[in-house]
């Protein structure tokens, strides 16, 4: 006996999320199973929602609801600072924090060969042409700090070399809270490198 | 600046299920985000499609487009052995073996004092009138091997004890393909109880 088919079709579906594989799949489906019609409801709403209201801003590619995006258009906003994120959601990772008030290009992924991605995959040609126009006195590597990140940053700031901007990485180095203990060796030699004069 | 409501939304939509968190939900809805409408719209609608058609059988309270389900009104089934399981998918994973005829009856969970589960929340008041009424020769109890299922095991042997019906347990042993060096001890006890004689 075959389990039934709407169960096989939404199971298949999930297995196509990231990290998701056939058991949690058939976790999530059963789990959806036995809640409410109005809790499966709900979430498929909000999965059309974001699919139907969400765009991607023609400026910096971050995700927003009208084009340019909130933080391109704010008049409060910097546009002579750019800071250069991964992936959309980092943007937003960074306005938590509530004290960067330049603006922001999203790349849309980072250098990776092994998974067939180049520069021309993401947006550094935009990026580029940004700065060409003029006008943005810095420009901020905000890339994961590994091993990915880090070659996306050394591109970058090569492409930018020719141009009269100011490029900068973000520091490396041990996060508050922690222990120099149990820091690896990387991390501190990051520390050690990015080390600044006490005031 | 916030991220856009419909993104909050989905994200939150997403934590109410089992395993997800705040940066899975994240990651997943930026993924489906960055993916086409197309996909997100097919995953949406699996959703929609499982709380639409699947029902939960009156017999044996597994999952079913119809109901009695399938295996409860399948002419080939063996109506005199109940396979006791935990939850709805424990019944395919038992049909993906191929080899039982017997019927089951799903407990819809397990006794559980820490997560406020106790009998009454679970089906085998009605497990006890099935046998009541008659017919059943064999109850294999098949909840997991774990402690809660070892526990919903004994209870379920001592309610069903009056009557006159034969109440067996899975084998709990060494997995096929596995090695004595690395098996933990309660399962080499269990595989030791549980020998049986070379034939």
């Amino acid at each position: 006996m075959k389990r039934p088919q709407a169960v096989t079709d939404l199971v298949d579906e999930l297995k196509k999320l990231p990290g998701i594989g056939q058991k949690t799949a058939e976790r999530l489906s059963f789990f959806m199973l036995r809640g409410t019609t109005e809790r499966a409801e709900k979430l498929a709403q909000a999965i059309q929602n974001v699919k139907a209201k969400i765009i991607l801003c023609s400026v910096c590619h971050g995700i927003t609801e009208r084009d340019p995006c909130d933080i391109c258009q704010g008049p409060n906003r910097d546009h002579t600072q750019v800071c250069v994120v991964e992936e959309p959601h980092d943007v937003y990772v960074l306005e938590n924090m509530g004290q960067y008030k330049g603006v922001y290009h999203v790349l849309m992924g980072v250098i990776s060969p092994l998974d067939g991605i180049g520069p021309s995959e993401l947006t550094i040609q935009q990026l580029k042409e940004k700065v060409e126009k003029g006008g943005i006195q810095e420009v901020i590597l905000a890339t994961n700090p590994n091993m990915e990140g880090e070659s996306t940053a050394v591109y970058i700031s090569k492409v930018l070399k020719p141009y009269p901007v100011k490029v900068t990485r973000i520091a490396r180095g041990l996060p508050i809270g922690s222990d120099i203990e149990y820091a690896d060796t990387v991390t501190l030699l990051k520390s050690l490198e990015g080390r600044s004069e006490m005031l």
